[in-house]
């Protein structure tokens, strides 16, 4: 099939000409939040709405002062919300004009935006070029695409619609719109991992390490999208994450580290803006989820990444060959935008840890940097690991001397005083982790039967946590007693909920009922890991 | 990658227990018109927002009196719009609900529809069965999807990501939640084109031709969606079309035969759903083509279904093999849904008769009806042709003889009779085609040289035609002077277009400037047309 002209291209008004010029209205701020869908609100008996034959949810442009937004119209019949002669803005759209309340406003129907024809191709089953996807992502970052539209382009480059070409493309049009990062240093190192693994908050161990080696490592985190805690969230809970991006290159530089949310950094705008609809529908694909990591990585002034794709049968990668797809993938990407980056395939078999949920973490994360005999120590391995090999990023160290290296800043101390050092520049919160302070509403889930634990279900413990309160509420959260191949005893407790309202602990006692995500049964049904650690 | 599970599940209340019971709220219409959008207003202060979590744009259910309806939330902060205990609906959403203004209602987080599941599946690359494309498409047709996840599907749906078996599948579910009409007749004909050429208004001469003949032809008809027109926003001119269920099936029983629009009749409410993603992406992949036309047509009560596919440079399908691939999907839906189906590819080359816009074909119709010698021959001929395929289905009538038969009941005035009487029955708008009332606002385009017509792009002229106000403006349109094949002089106007509102035919004027639509060459240059007729 060919496609046809779409009814907005037929619509949109051609300036140029005495009748066809914009429309003039007093901004009026209306106080309904539409979250970051821009809404405009016209009266149906407004002269200017009969005229230009607006319809409703019709794509309007609103202009004053050179600033200029697009708004999707609401009609309204109700002189007290708008009144004829007023063009109501909803909040977030109010905000973005930059005017006041009565400031003349022009309004006219938007042209669609330019790039709809690359879009077509693309949803045709083409290939785009560099400057398609330049063209898109700038529309997307500037908030020209409407619902419909961005989810037509994250469902037609899923899965394998984009070749490996095509996804750098897409990486070097993400860094394009973005705020750069320039350190001045030639090695800048960061760690990622893809996701999906409950309390795999190692970030928070490799950061304060490699700085303590003398590495820069400016890491920016997200907060929680679908999981029960971001590292942003549950450094929240030891210090101050929103920080202006002056202040958090004061940080770096004095430091050598820090441990922000990314959000206010804008290193990636078109992939905020993707997140919106891709969350919902829980879409993930191979090519968004590299041009969505590398985008950020490269604008935040990364010269060397060590990556962690963690495997396992409830993780996001499930098996060997598809991991090694994705690295491939990665590694192709990475090259082309001349990253220096290090895959590690981890153990994704079970949450890292013991606690699931910001506060919860929050305390595994300062055991570990205080030796404290109660810390997990696969949380403890898995960050020495990582952060030796990014430590052997350093020309002065020896391949294979990474981890005595990390293991000797953790075990001395330098990891908690640099740890320490980052949270009081961040702004502390006091956070005592012998004292975490968590939901004080309970209950605990008992062994069926009497075995080993044999299956831990990452997505079942993150929906669990998620009811009871995580990350919305820091000190809700799940705490594991038991991980794979330990033996129980029936009825043994295998972990604690905490929430601190009645209605997320029941919540989450529904979700336990329907799966407590734990398998018990003997050795031989434990899944293997072949992976590196 | 593997999905993860949708937030929404995540933090979908379960019922069940005191606390987690939906919350009471004084129901209030809120005169904001958000079209086919569910949209719910709740103040910010309100307790039941504090208490369940709520978040802008997330999905709530609304009940009362056993009716429920979803809606998407946005959150106000002026109480004069909403106060706290009170739940606001817009007015599409509050027409659903059926209850007085003050009315309690209970409001609750949505669950996610049940065919999510098999939504991420087709996501996924999967093949559907039928039951998940029944779940889907009446979760579609009851507005459980959000506008994400519609796209989602549609997106997931086109090109070639269903299989013909997959096809069938989606037809019989459109089928399964629409209306169904029984005539209680073995024939019941139905013509049908897939769109895309201006002008061609066939149905409006082949339904009295077939009725004339004795033939039961309840014809429903869509109005435009991206076109200058629709069959019912052309038989608007001359009648009543919007009829009451009851109304119309009195008419066919009567006459044998009607010209109403399709949208009273709820023949395919999930049709009518995907169709507002459909066009503003210009989407119309083969898939959502035929299980769209089959079902509205399966559902209307047609045993027998003549369809017209036009090939040329502009039309929808540009090329014999597609057209031949299109063709075999709409037999192979046809046979599984014991339709008889005769399949006639035409030539698309260029609009069908002189008028674009409802009035100017509503005149070239009256002309041929009244065998005028100013009505357009092309139109009259592949009327003819047409008709006469469908008067085959007869069992009476030998296979040859159907053009005759229809030419003299064309001839006679037998079909000019019929179409009066069914334009009486629904009510007359006492049109006269002498008198069309043509917008008076016009200019001509006339021929840049001298030579042969050789190309009239049908986009660009169904552009031109919309843009100067038609459907909306009935009187709206062009009127082609010169079809392919003739000389013209340089100069010589080719077509005038009118339009009532001067910015409208500034808009026109604009589009003319950037292509007049028109080639003009020698003979050599002419397309071929390879088709029946």
């Amino acid at each position: 099939m060919t496609s046809q002209i779409p009814e907005t291209t037929q619509a949109a008004p051609t300036p140029g000409n005495g009748t066809a010029a914009p429309a003039r209205l007093a901004l009026r701020r209306v106080l309904i939040d539409t979250y970051h869908e821009n809404v405009a609100y016209m009266h149906r008996d407004c002269d200017v709405y009969r005229a230009e034959g607006f319809k409703a949810l019709s794509k309007v442009e609103v202009r004053a002062n050179g600033t200029s937004i697009l708004a999707t119209l609401n009609v309204v019949d109700d002189q007290s919300i708008v009144a004829c002669g007023e063009l109501g803005l909803a909040k977030a759209a109010f905000a973005q004009m930059g005017v006041e309340d009565g400031h003349t406003v022009t309004v006219a129907q938007a042209e669609p935006p330019e790039s709809i024809g690359a879009l077509h191709r693309k949803l045709g089953g083409e290939r785009l070029n560099l400057d398609d996807f330049k063209a898109i992502v700038q529309d997307i970052a500037e908030h020209h695409y409407s619902k419909i539209e961005l989810t037509a382009f994250v469902v037609a480059t899923n899965r394998d619609e984009l070749d490996r070409e095509e996804v750098y493309f897409l990486t070097e049009a993400m860094i394009g719109v973005g705020r750069h990062l320039n350190w001045h240093e030639s090695l800048v190192v960061d760690k990622h991992c893809i996701g999906g693994i409950p309390g795999n908050r190692t970030s928070m161990l490799i950061v304060p390490i490699v700085a303590a080696h003398g590495m820069l490592c400016p890491k920016t985190s997200s907060r929680a999208i679908t999981s029960p805690a971001g590292t942003a969230d549950t450094m929240e809970v030891l210090a101050n994450v929103q920080l202006p991006i002056d202040q958090l290159e004061d940080i770096v530089r004095a430091h050598r580290g820090c441990l922000a949310w990314g959000g206010t950094a804008n290193l990636s705008p078109a992939d905020d803006v993707l997140i919106s609809v891709e969350r919902p529908l829980s879409l993930d694909s191979p090519g968004q989820m590299v041009a969505s990591i590398l985008s950020k990585k490269i604008s935040a002034g990364s010269s060397h990444l060590v990556l962690d794709i963690p495997i396992g049968p409830t993780a996001k990668v499930r098996s060997m060959p598809e991991a090694q797809r994705l690295r491939r993938l990665f590694e192709y990407v990475a090259r082309r935008m001349k990253l220096s980056l290090d895959v590690v395939i981890t153990d994704g078999r079970q949450p890292i840890g013991s606690g699931i949920g910001p506060v919860l973490e929050a305390r595994d994360v300062m055991r570990v940097l205080e030796n404290d005999p109660r810390a997990p120590i696969d949380l403890r391995q898995k960050a020495l690991r990582l952060a030796g090999r990014l430590i052997e990023c350093d020309p002065d160290v020896r391949g294979g001397d990474g981890f005595a290296i990390a293991r000797d800043i953790l075990d001395s101390g330098r990891a908690l005083t640099k740890m320490n050092d980052i949270i009081r520049a961040q702004g502390s919160k006091g956070f005592d982790h012998n004292q975490p302070g968590l939901g004080a509403l309970t209950f605990d889930i008992p062994a069926p039967r009497a075995g080993m634990v044999t299956g831990i279900d990452n997505i079942q413990l993150a929906r669990i946590a998620s009811l009871a309160g995580a990350p919305k509420v820091k000190q809700a959260g799940v705490d594991l007693f038991h991980k794979l191949g330990d033996e129980v005893q029936a009825g043994a407790p295998l972990y604690r909920v905490h929430a601190s309202f009645g209605a997320d602990l029941e919540f989450a006692r529904q979700a336990c009922k329907k799966s407590i995500g734990y398998a018990i049964g003997n050795v031989a049904d434990m899944p293997h890991a072949f992976v590196e650690f």
